[in-house]
């Protein structure tokens, strides 16, 4: 919260030789600490907000999940493999489902992960322009990822991962409580109804949600990722990012907006005197290569449209009418979304039906939206091209992992999502792929300072005619008589 | 889930006389029984959900609210009065936070509450074109919510309040724990920061979300609607609704899809034999009396525009700034929801500024945007001409409250909020109320069937510039001292 503005130095990362210094922000003055330090043991106690009773989340007969060869995860009727990785942060593979009618595990999704992220700052200036981050290519989403802080990061019934990964020189290291696995029950609602009292039948049911979190913070010099798997009893995956942590700011010779004149351009906000948050959007694309009963799986475009009744056919004049559309090829499937076209996203199986004859699948629901909208021809942008579309479709390739290239240092974009999907090779009935790309615009506000409350968007993969009915239909209600004894902590 | 389909008979309610019936099904068998009953009681036990350990949401030294004259909620940072009401369900009303550096309670909204609904069932044939429910205005979204059921509908530790209302014949009733109120920890986080080993320092600082909920569950026939209001100690107010309950089905005589011929529109899914879920959209529309720190406020769209650079100016070709438009009259402030040309959309009070300079604010951030696409011109589309926009800002006017009319059986689209926008009337630096419409569409799957697990969206009303700084920056994190202690119930 305190930068030098304007000063930068270009470094010759292979003579070690500066090559150019810059110093352009000598009348900004630095910024005063006032107020920026975060630590609880630097803080005067606020009456109000620790007036909360303690409250978590308990589960005394501990975790319903186990973990197998200590990646295997099994939990109701979910099973999954998880890992640690330098630059996914965290990849879940083999995902698959049981089935409660057959009893049968069924495959969902072979492999998903963060594949890249894409985090332009929108100042055109000298010392800002280049603030264009791809977080996991550069500096690795997992490496980036530290110890987990018990009770806080997640609930007391958490259970934590280490990550063995090699440094830079080969030799092993352990990054401890880089994940964690808890069950989460937050009050809400996995289905219910109540009979309407004119039926005459006193009928009331309602069955609460668990579901099974995997977690892991990355922190990213300043900012904060927060990446939830979040798996649902009913065969619903929700993947949520939440951002928190500190903002990228700008030095600034004003103290107030009444010193601003009318036109000029500040890049962002005035968060605090000389201090300001500068715009910039974060996207966060997932790879997801979705195996919905077996590898080979296509893409439908569930298309929502008006139909008009033709003349003396009704007294409506419109109604809409699903039309599916299934991708043949990779230019079929870069989808940008809109409101006033929208569709669903099914990834079925072509060659397995449901017991009355509907293909089985799953599909993408959007969700935290937010699309680039910088020139496709600006160099940070064909980097990042891979967040041209909201959702691509490709078939599976080995070499095709890494939505801005394997190697994105040196990238000019000639190796990204963007590319290969313009080969708009066959995608029916294929082994595919689907990227999904979560986006945040970030006009910073003064809550932001000195640390952000978390901002969190979320999109689900959640099954479509994958079961033959409500799969969570004979889960049963809570009892009072199973639930936790719990005493406050005081009178222990 | 047994529909006797085609049969429909058209009364009178003045003279009682039965007008027409028509009967165009006959050749449509009733659908079994089978596998319909969502009753526990006759269920068979399915292990794998069955095994999952009790857990819950757990605070042992009670609530940290308190409830002052059976409606004034006092909860950490807030203060709001909540009211059970016939048609809006839940009304809540003279919301304060207050400012933890001043100790002032500060305004934020004056009343919310669910305004309309809106739910149009697509198909236009003769025993289903009628059905286009607005649910709050044809039969009350209050008087259909039914008693919650304590541990599955709210949490352990939630606190219920009884609507009390007055019978169509004056007579007064009590419908007992009609809404609840609880604290929330979810395991999620509400703010974090952990600095990079590079920088020398060992600072790891999370802070847990605990947030105060109150619920309502409305079953207006068939469907369920759950509404929450949740709010956030960072001042954020989550308006959330989830959707449950039971389809409306509509028979057929097919029961399998290879029986369909291609072109036949079916205007739904089959979900099992000779049952058809047919596709429709819920809206629910939100009317929010912002009052920030006042009664008058202006209506921002902070646009997200692309700035192309000058030639020379960068090496980057463009980059996203923020241009505010304060809206003068109604229809500046008639949004629809764009991808490609996105806004942030403020409250101001235009008269006070934060220390910096900020005009005071409060954003509403949209989620669960779906629009409708039904003819303008279409009669069900005319009633709910309300949902023409997402976001509506109207000067506050006592007679427009119900986006819908105040009479919406007898309504030929009259009355409706596009009716009263269309006259345009000057809302800057006004007394404003924002109109907020939360959409769904909703093409039925198979895993809807009999009882489909909850889907929710949410928006949010969240600071922009309200605060100083990080309003929960001095919260203190959890310390394991402080927890509760808890032992499952067998061994008790």
């Amino acid at each position: 919260m305190r930068p030098i503005e304007g000063l930068t130095v270009l470094l010759d990362m292979d003579t070690k030789e500066v090559v150019e210094v810059s110093d352009t922000g000598r009348s900004i003055p630095i910024p005063k600490a006032t107020n920026t330090d975060y630590r609880f043991s630097e803080q005067k106690l606020q009456q109000d907000l620790n007036s909360i009773n303690p409250i978590s989340i308990e589960q005394p007969k501990g975790p319903s999940f186990v973990i197998e060869d200590e990646h295997l995860v099994k939990w109701a009727n979910w099973e999954f493999h998880l890992k640690p990785d330098t630059r996914a942060g965290v990849v879940v593979s083999r995902a698959k489902v049981r089935d409660l009618e057959s009893g049968v595990l069924r495959d969902v999704m072979y492999k998903g992960f963060t594949s890249e992220l894409f985090v332009p700052y929108m100042d055109p200036t000298d010392a800002w322009y280049f603030k264009t981050y791809m977080d996991a290519g550069e500096y690795g989403f997992g490496l980036q990822a530290m110890p987990l802080d018990p009770l806080n990061d997640c609930p007391r019934n958490a259970y934590y991962m280490d990550g063995v990964f090699a440094a830079g020189d080969g030799v092993p290291y352990v990054r401890s409580n880089m994940v964690c696995v808890f069950e989460r029950y937050t009050g809400d609602i996995g289905w219910r109804h109540a009979e309407s009292p004119i039926t005459g039948m006193e009928i009331k049911e309602v069955r609460p949600k668990v579901t099974l979190v995997v977690r892991m913070a990355a922190s990213v010099a300043n900012y904060d990722y927060i990446v939830d798997w979040e798996f649902q009893t009913d065969g619903l995956i929700r993947i949520k990012v939440g951002l928190s942590g500190i903002l990228m700011v700008k030095g600034t010779a004003y103290e107030n907006m009444n010193q601003v004149e009318g036109q000029e351009n500040l890049f962002g906000t005035l968060l605090s005197e000389n201090v300001i948050g500068v715009i910039h959007d974060h996207y966060i694309t997932f790879y997801l290569d979705m195996d919905i009963d077996g590898s080979d799986n296509s893409f439908v475009n569930v298309n929502i449209k008006r139909q008009e009744t033709s003349p003396g056919e009704s007294p409506r004049k419109s109604y809409l009418k699903a039309v599916r559309n299934v991708a043949k090829t990779e230019k079929d499937a870069q989808i940008q979304l809109k409101l006033y076209d929208p569709s669903e996203f099914h990834v079925i199986n072509p060659t397995k039906k449901t017991r009355v004859g509907n293909p089985v699948g799953y599909k993408v629901v959007p969700g935290g939206t937010a699309a680039s909208l910088l020139d496709h021809e600006d160099p940070p942008q064909k980097r990042g091209a891979f967040t041209n579309n909201q959702i691509w479709v490709t078939p599976y390739n080995r070499s095709e992992q890494w939505a801005g290239g394997l190697f994105v240092y040196q990238s000019h974009g000639e190796d990204t999502l963007d590319v290969w999907s313009e080969r708009d090779r066959p995608i029916e009935n294929k082994d595919i792929v689907v990227w999904y790309t979560l986006g945040f615009h970030h006009i910073p506000c003064q809550e932001d300072f000195p640390i952000m409350p978390t901002v969190s968007s979320s999109f689900d993969l959640k099954p479509v005619n994958f079961f033959e009915s409500n799969p969570i239909l004979r889960a049963p209600p809570y009892f009072e008589k199973d639930l936790p004894v719990c005493r406050p902590a005081y009178s222990a």
